[in-house]
């Protein structure tokens, strides 16, 4: 029989067909990431349904096109001859082998249906929030997590279903995992931020509060964009509710973001956060640019990026420099009073609060806790979607100490449930202590990080993130980038020290 | 052996195999449809490559499905079967199959070379036409025409290139077909342009002259489109050089136009021109919504509607007293000494220019005429891309009696050539003549033309086209949707009447 096999295999013929199928994948992704980038952000009301049913195909399409028996019998073949092939075939072969596994076993019509209802969903949410109807969009995340573990079910039936979800946003993670890093982030951010809120020293926030002209905001989004050094000539910056970053090609790169006429620090950190996710998606390789191995390696190597711009760059002392700079240049008036160290207080005051997005570095952990724990009541069946709302407030009330006041600043807040994406928010912590950690490496390889931000000439900090992680894309698995980059495997000891340091110096603890 | 098909067959099966062909194309087609507008819109510059790859991708896979061998069978046996189809099925199977017999014969990577060369032609010529560089773009255009002409001899060798593509943009017309139609145009046009420049009292055409702020002029747009009675929740509008409609859905359609700050109406008529294309769009009976029968039936009859509110009731007299309305809103303090009548003659002098889509009506169609012949020499070979801008100067000066400067004023001004579109133009002077036909046999059917145009309120108009041309979609060739239409079969004699009583009353011409 091996024999038969051998002769039967012919690598020309293979490479070729891997080729095609990369061909295929990239059309269809680029696709898939356009018509639903752009969705939220410019489609009149009408376009809903026939979009919906456009992506559940373009998805039933990928999804044929990757579990092709032919194509199992290539990548077969082909991880078997891995001397035939070049680094980043084999690397293509790998990472193909993996997405394929992942499919394989659901069935195409349920991927699509998949597709279509949370599509759908996205909309009802969107009516939902504004209208704080949680009603109105439960019976959609009861119908979301019924697929998500029937998905899960199909994909592997001995293992748990939110660990096979936990797995797939973050290759190697599972509840196992995440339980003990969210007990060492939580031994470290209680405590601490109980010392905060105790202490007598606070950091006013006061400092920003008024109204800031939205059209002036977007314009110093753009200087902001040109500080963390994105290529404008490969992006495309539109306005939504929820920001996010798309990218149909390294190209073309979408970041979409909110003003809000009573929060210019909003807008800032969401452009600098999408801004890092964007510029890991420009800098992968060229030479992976139509194959699988575009785009970031990981949900938290993505988010590590994009928090590491934000918060270790954007939220730093050394940066509040060129940003006070940035701000007054837009808004000289209402700033005049206002030094570059108090815009620092402004940004960094711990403040258990009610939205994710608008936490601080402090308590964001713990917003990410509370949806952590939601999401595995939901996927045990110890709760339903109706009971969400309760939860919620219980949880945030509990870890926050906050009360909830509608499901609009609650439950409805995020859109990530509504896309289907379980098991997405503890990539956003875990993100956060990747960050750090390749933080602590690239001043200790000589970095001048404060000095960089100091003079908002990022080119070193993005030099060393370049070299160590954007440029690989998917040809590394993220434990392999933080190896190689940090010299020693994932700890996340250097993010509960980086916020030790930081908020105990801000509130003026004791050592 | 017809036994033997016959026992094969499997109605069933096969109306599923059609379902699912056309579930596909509506995805592919959506896909191609949203990138390939959006392109000249929104995409930063180096998007380019990745689109191009990508549309060309796309477009292979619309081929494959189409020319997929099971799918060509699958149609001969329902065409064979049509007492089993509903009328919808039957009209889809006649439209299929005259879309894959037109594609069946061209090599899918032949097709899909196409695609990418004219995804880089348009960039070229962007830049070309706003640097007047010809000689960049030339050398795509000897590729461009080079490509049509291969691929018409694949599809039948037996038939002049040229008109095989004639016939492709519109069902049933031929050299043969457009060398009378525009015999009979120029029989008509060319006296009686040379009797208006002739005549003593001319309408004059600079009561509008000016600058008018560009933000305003789209505001203004936005009026026009609401009284042109387009639906806005299925409606994007956008920014471009070239104006366009497109749309990936009945739900979601695209028009994109410019406004020039010295050229008022030059907006007003594109936005009326794209709404009537849009019109048509959105207004496909809904049951045809994912089937290759949604979208107009041919460019003749897309441009019947596009002109038909561009000029027949844009451009009418009863029109002018709500339009300059419209105007006034938004540009009062210019306008308060212009009247109506005065700014009917502003829309109507016929005055030969340079620029097609600035033409008047008496005049546009010989710019028309130049593109058919100069089309004709290049299939013909008797001319290459180098010879355009000499037979461009010279025709315009024998058709139109002007001095053309340079490129950007001339051959560079429209993309279709950039496109691959070789025997679109005819279309648009065939569309005129549609539709001067078919605003006859409404007056005749009762319908007050004058008075709705005088109320800017179109519907009555609206309803008629909806009930004979927009709702069938491409069920109905034109050649059909007129003689059912108009209880004829098509003549261009009344888009002729039209001209000469139109013109002779505006320059006061004896009958």
């Amino acid at each position: 029989m091996a024999e038969v096999n051998a002769a039967l295999s012919n690598p020309r013929a293979d490479i070729e067909a891997l080729d095609m199928l990369e061909r295929t994948l990239f059309s269809l992704n680029y696709a898939l990431d356009e018509i639903g980038s752009l969705g939220s952000i410019i489609d009149p009301p009408k376009a809903t349904a026939g979009r919906s049913e456009a992506l559940a195909e373009l998805e039933r399409a990928r999804v044929l096109a990757l579990c092709d028996p032919d194509v199992g019998d290539v990548l077969k073949r082909l991880a078997a001859t891995p001397e035939l092939l070049s680094d980043v075939r084999n690397a293509q072969v790998r990472v193909l082998t993996r997405d394929r596994d992942a499919l394989v076993r659901i069935p195409a019509e349920e991927q699509a249906e998949f597709t279509k209802l949370t599509c759908e969903a996205e909309e009802v949410w969107r009516r939902a929030k504004s209208a704080n109807d949680w009603a109105s969009f439960a019976p959609y995340l009861d119908r979301i997590v019924a697929a998500r573990k029937s998905m899960a079910a199909s994909r592997d039936p001995e293992r748990d279903p939110y660990d096979v979800w936990l797995d797939d946003y973050e290759p190697g993670c599972d509840r196992a995992f995440y339980d003990r890093f969210f007990a060492q982030v939580k031994d470290c951010v209680v405590p601490l931020l109980a010392d905060c809120m105790a202490s007598p020293s606070k950091p006013k926030h006061t400092y920003m509060e008024g109204d800031y002209d939205v059209e002036r905001q977007w314009a110093l989004a753009r200087d902001l964009i040109d500080i963390e050094g994105l290529d404008t000539q490969a992006l495309w910056l539109g306005r939504t509710e929820h920001p996010f970053t798309g990218g149909p090609s390294s190209g073309f790169v979408i970041i979409a973001s909110h003003a809000y006429e009573n929060d210019v620090l909003s807008n800032v950190f969401s452009i600098l956060h999408e801004g890092g996710h964007a510029l890991y998606e420009q800098n992968v390789d060229p030479v992976y640019r139509m194959t699988s191995l575009k785009g970031g390696t990981s949900m938290g190597m993505h988010e590590a990026q994009s928090r590491f711009f934000e918060n270790l760059v954007g939220r730093s002392e050394a940066f509040s420099e060129p940003l006070h700079a940035a701000l007054m240049k837009h808004f000289p008036g209402r700033l005049s009073r206002v030094t570059p160290r108090q815009l620092y207080f402004s940004e960094n005051s711990a403040e258990p609060g009610l939205i994710r997005t608008e936490a601080d570095e402090l308590t964001y952990p713990l917003h990410i806790l509370v949806r952590y724990e939601i999401e595995q009541l939901l996927f045990s069946g110890e709760a339903t979607a109706a009971d969400v709302p309760r939860l919620w407030a219980e949880k945030y009330r509990a870890y926050l100490g906050v009360s909830v006041p509608d499901d609009t600043h609650g439950a409805l807040q995020d859109t990530h449930w509504a896309c289907g994406d379980f098991g997405y928010f503890p990539t956003y912590a875990l993100g956060s202590a990747y960050g750090a950690q390749l933080k602590a490496a690239m001043v200790a390889s000589g970095v001048d990080f404060d000095g960089a931000c100091a003079r908002a000439d990022l080119a070193p900090i993005r030099a060393w993130l370049h070299e160590n992680v954007w440029r690989w894309g998917r040809a590394k698995d993220p434990a392999e980038i933080i190896e190689a980059a940090c010299g020693e495997p994932f700890s996340p000891v250097y993010y509960t020290d980086y916020l030790t340091e930081k908020f105990s110096a801000l509130y003026w603890l004791e050592a």
